[in-house]
């Protein structure tokens, strides 16, 4: 067994807002809680500025479904706070999502109004997942959205995770799933290594310079424990002096140094001349200093070989949520047929209708528009792909999408999907959305 | 027991970035592991045009203290990824943090610089403990920061926590937690609810009157299920209907009505109007559209009873991080006596040498300055308060701190802090540091 499997997945039922159970509660009081419903998870608009946004949380979800569930715990907690009465909590009980669940693949990009996803079942089983299911796309997209910009403007440098001292300790674990997701190569989140599968790296804090009585010692300590291939940080005292002391350290074969201060364009260049002129050559210039896609960007003339990212990574730089919404688009009336409900309201704030979603590519496979239908497919041309994918089959989870294996899955569709993009998704200034989103109503 | 006795800590050691445990191994290697060290955790300034911050998360951080522990599952992990060397793992199995803790007390206010926390051991232990303290600390006091802003906005009127949906789903537990302490009344997450035992509430959604086939008809399910004390959304399809709706369904003990959308201001005055005109005096006006305390603050002249905050609380409101840094400032040479190294660095980014804090107030009990000493007590002149509290004694963790018992200390000590600064603290317009941060150096 691989030593992610051992981990044990919380009870997520809770993770749930109070008025989803007194909704249930009433609605089981009406009988409208047993009409088939479908909600869907979208966002208005992307954050001002963005031209695409990347799924991801999909797996973590899937993951969190199976613990779903009202266990004796959980019922006396709602029992003794009053929550809901003794027919509410006998449901709760007894409660198994028996419904389908569809949406887009983790890792796919997103444009305004796309059905992210697609939960089908009665309303109180679709309505108490709420919650839950927000917090994770929310969270994790906006995480995913800003390590996949990032990654754009590294091109092919690497880019490291290391933002989690800077969110909440479980979220770190998801910001680092989600960055990978996004196209960071590596996290320096260890609990992330150890649930997904993913490698994790780091070396040596300014402390631990400082705890040594000079930097020289602090090197070859570091140097004699992990190896040459290991990274120095050079700037504790000057930096000049550090990237001596390094190279004196770990000799030829050392693996990198990393500046975490300063100028960063202007340093990177005249280290990399004095590693050159030590003879350094393969030694690499790592970076980390508070940097966001903008940062990185700047540093593309610079000669740096990858970057660290964390503050601004884990808090979706400038866009710490994702803004999704989870809306009821369609319920069956008295005689089980389906009705579509949001166009219904005077405030009309969502398009009702269960929705299907392709991606208009042109001939030459390149992505023109979000085409979505309502209430049926839209018409696809040949070229087209489709952008829904089952991921539970009345309650059963479909496999391939979860674990290590679901993470490997949505990192390769991110980037399938940002090759197909318009060339135009890339740039960091603000501007639309980088494909239109476009709406066939069946007849 | 109570129900929040029941949940169950997850482990927290492997909430740690991979560099803490390497750093680990080439101490132990270069045996500067065991010199004794202290680290403190501060924040180098307050989120732009900030007046003052908040402290959070010390009892949650105090409560997974006792679960950070290398475990068969964390070791095999450790191990089957290659992180540390075989002496490394030996020294984590074993570990238990046997040092020193001491902090400011959960709900105070802190300025640029506050030593937050204090952390004093070998450098081995307190080094693996920097992540996960951060990750703590910068996430809950970032989001309790800005729930006293929006709780100053509001004066006497309530405000609900209902943003768990907008934020990872443990990190929206947190949340509301920080958000209680930072004044909130009360919390939509059920999962906050049972562990701290918070009071919880909530009523429906626009789905849930869309599930309806009219909305009397969803009125008058709500109000069956709930009582007449229930708050009913009258906004989904026009506003003055659905206040006549709600009255017709609840009469005049109608608990309350909840605004969602359009201009709060304007409406929540004739629709207090119409309440009036319909004879429902006491039934309260809700209002929760996307409200950060700025939107508190202009709605302080409109008739409205509490204000339902969720977005802008759980990402901080635009600072979704606190920036607190974890830096070693003293520790043991070969012959025991303790150095103060951050001073040495000529990159001097924090100030070196053990910090004790005292709240400087004036004759009138009103806060004039943070005062800190380095190496020794600040002279107190009598009117002083000490700001240091001990948690954690030889490893073990003080009682009071945590739990419920530790969330309403923290939400006095917020309500006690916030009444002593000055006035001008609780000003939204930018500005500077409600009281300045005056180091005094002992000779």
């Amino acid at each position: 067994m691989s030593p992610h499997r051992t981990w044990q997945h919380p009870n997520s039922a809770l993770y749930t807002d109070h008025y989803e159970l007194t909704m249930l509660q009433a609605s089981l009081h009406s009988g409208a809680a047993h009409r088939r419903s479908v909600f869907e998870v979208f966002t208005r608009r992307l954050p001002e500025g963005r031209r695409y946004g990347v799924v991801a949380g999909t797996g973590r979800l899937l993951e969190g479904l199976a613990h779903f569930r009202f266990g004796q715990e959980q019922l006396d907690a709602l029992r003794a706070a009053g929550v809901v009465d003794d027919t509410t909590l006998a449901w709760l009980a007894d409660f198994r999502f028996t419904g389908n669940i569809w949406g887009y693949a983790e890792g796919e990009a997103y444009f305004p109004s796309s059905p992210i996803l697609i939960v089908e079942g009665t309303f109180a089983e679709a309505c108490i997942l709420e919650t839950y299911l927000l917090s994770v796309l929310n969270h994790d997209s906006a995480i995913a959205s800003a390590a996949s910009r990032m990654t754009g403007a590294a091109g092919s440098r690497p880019c490291i995770e290391m933002g989690s001292r800077r969110t909440q300790e479980e979220s770190a674990v998801a910001a680092a799933r989600a960055a990978i997701i996004g196209g960071f190569a590596t996290t320096s989140n260890l609990e992330a290594g150890r649930r997904y599968g993913l490698r994790t790296v780091g070396t040596a804090a300014h402390s631990f310079t400082l705890l040594h009585d000079s930097e020289p010692e602090a090197f070859a300590a570091q140097v004699a424990a992990l190896g040459k291939g290991t990274s120095l940080l050079v700037d504790t005292y000057d930096v000049e002096q550090g990237v001596r002391n390094a190279v004196a350290a770990g000799g030829p074969d050392l693996g990198a140094v990393r500046l975490d201060s300063g100028d960063l364009v202007e340093q990177a260049r005249w280290v990399r001349q004095l590693l050159d002129d030590l003879g350094n050559h393969q030694t690499r210039i790592v970076v980390t200093s508070d940097l966001d896609e903008y940062a990185i960007g700047l540093l593309a003339s610079a000669p740096v070989d990858s970057y660290g990212v964390g503050t601004s990574l884990v808090t979706g730089s400038g866009a710490p949520t994702a803004g999704m919404v989870y809306k009821l688009v369609s319920r069956t009336d008295d005689d089980g047929a389906f009705v579509s409900v949001a166009k219904a309201a005077k405030n009309k704030t969502s398009v009702g209708g269960r929705k299907y979603a392709l991606r208009r590519l042109n001939e030459s496979g390149r992505a023109v528009a979000e085409v979505l239908g309502i209430g049926s497919h839209p018409y696809d041309d040949g070229n087209d792909r489709t952008l829904l994918h089952q991921f539970v089959a009345d309650g059963e989870v479909l496999p391939g999408w979860t674990g290590p294996e679901g993470v490997q899955r949505a990192v390769e569709r991110h980037r399938q999907s940002m090759a197909e993009l318009p060339g135009s998704v890339m740039r960091l200034q603000r501007g639309e959305p980088a494909i239109p989103t476009e709406y066939e109503e069946s007849t």
